[in-house]
């Protein structure tokens, strides 16, 4: 049943995703102790880690922000193994034949204190049953209405990061417009007609059949991330905001926290069979207005 | 197909709603009036009501009201018809003979400033296919973790009113106690383990076989509300309240809008099936927090 090739990827994998918290925190943790004092007041924050094991198997560290600029941020690595459920295992590809499974991913969220900064969400795994997959996507979500478009400055250089990472592995095969599809599809709000923000690409199971290539491009998403977001962040780090447009921040995070509990497959997959509360209602905005 | 004594009972249901609106409405306009000006700056508020109509017959009225004293209330009557789609009608008791429906209702939500002053919710309808039945009930959401505890007494007080409310029409039947049951089973968060408050009744489709008894328990169940409620408010009405308090509230609040969009039958089939989002997301808290 052990492969090593297969073993190693998985120790590689999960390397990365750490390498990757550790140098997202580190920044984000820089851009905290940056900002001007007049207008984040308080102490720079930083993120405190947290190590967690799960009875089943694994575990990971969960990192936590709350501070001046970044109101609440997580950047969460796991890496846990155990059995599907049967109703999980139909679900998943190869867990017919064997439901153990291997996972291994990193998960980012962020919320800024400023309105004009823009939220943003970042996701990639690891997964092995008898087969092995990447899957993931990083999407942002600017909450003022000028910033809600799709050529706003932003979000093209949130997209151009994007597209950069698709691009360096498809071998022309296009996988930026089929993943930015993906992210529009699914980050959606059908009751609202709208979507949650201004999109980005979004891969549930990516398998070219090169697992390395598959890798390098996970890497490459992750490494478009920390290359564009916390840029924007530092371009209105200096912005003043009014206290009309940190209302409107707040009710649109209201839209956030809508798709998620009505929508997102992984939380309410999460909540609602048991999953770890704190982890998963992390990604919940600090203060929200349904006004 | 018209029967001379179901259209009586619907009209007679449909007045009953709306004299339960307008006295409602009425009462919590004159706690935002008698408020003290110390505890609830700003000017007193009144609830503004907008009529509706539906595209596939019928409408209602919307009463809102933003105050000083209730920081967010919704008072709702609808009546309205139509036809279910198959989905709905196989759920729906004499929808699969004829899948054409009526129904009446009123719906109230109040979310008050103080956090010492519970959140409430009361829903009572009529609805008639082939058959008609009532449904309803009303529970009290405390806040604050020393007021969520059955034997508090604007707890005891709510049950108190509501178990008149049964126990006048229910012929000894111990109504009480089983809508006591569907209220603590319906209003719980698995994911949290915890209810959303302190229970009240709950009653899906009543039918107890005389359609007079039952419109004049849900009148009852009406009534019992209007005296209970109000009252709990002017009891904590003088009371302040901490910065902590607040914050305790505003997350509690957060359970709220966790139960409604992860659980709530209403709120997650009104939004999915293009219901009428302002209505039905009136009950979102205003203001809360996930810190």
């Amino acid at each position: 049943m052990t492969d090593p090739i297969l073993e190693a990827r998985k120790e590689t994998a999960e390397a990365w995703f750490r390498e990757l918290q550790a140098r997202l925190t580190a920044e984000l943790n820089a851009i905290e102790a940056e900002a001007p004092a007049d207008l984040y007041p308080g102490e720079p924050q930083r993120f405190e880690l947290t190590d967690w094991t799960r009875a089943e198997g694994g575990g990971g560290t969960m990192g936590m922000l709350r501070g001046r600029v970044f109101e609440k941020a997580g950047v969460h690595v796991s890496v846990v193994h155990g059995t599907f459920t049967p109703e999980m295992a139909r679900t998943m590809p190869g867990a017919d034949v064997d439901p153990r499974f291997f996972a291994t991913g990193v998960s980012v969220i962020v919320h800024p204190k400023n309105p004009r900064m823009p939220t943003a969400h970042m996701n990639t795994r690891f997964i092995c049953t008898t087969e092995a997959w990447f899957g993931g996507g990083g999407d942002l979500t600017p909450l003022l209405p000028d910033q809600r478009r799709e050529d706003a400055p932003d979000t093209v250089a949130f997209h151009a990061a994007m597209k950069r990472a698709c691009d360096a592995h498809d071998n022309g095969l296009g996988w930026y417009a089929t993943y930015k599809q993906e992210c529009d599809d699914y980050f959606w709000l059908p009751h609202r007609k709208e979507p949650r923000g201004t999109g980005g690409i979004f891969y549930d199971r990516h398998r070219s059949g090169d697992a390395d290539v598959d890798f390098a491009f996970t890497q490459d998403v992750g490494r478009a991330f920390l290359e564009a977001y916390p840029a924007i962040c530092r371009g209105r780090l200096h912005e003043p905001w009014t206290d009309a447009e940190r209302l409107q921040q707040r009710i649109q995070r209201g839209r956030y926290v809508e798709f998620n509990l009505l929508y997102d497959r992984g939380t309410v997959f999460g909540l609602k069979t048991g999953g770890n509360i704190e982890s998963i209602l992390s990604s919940m905005p600090p203060d929200v207005a349904w006004p």
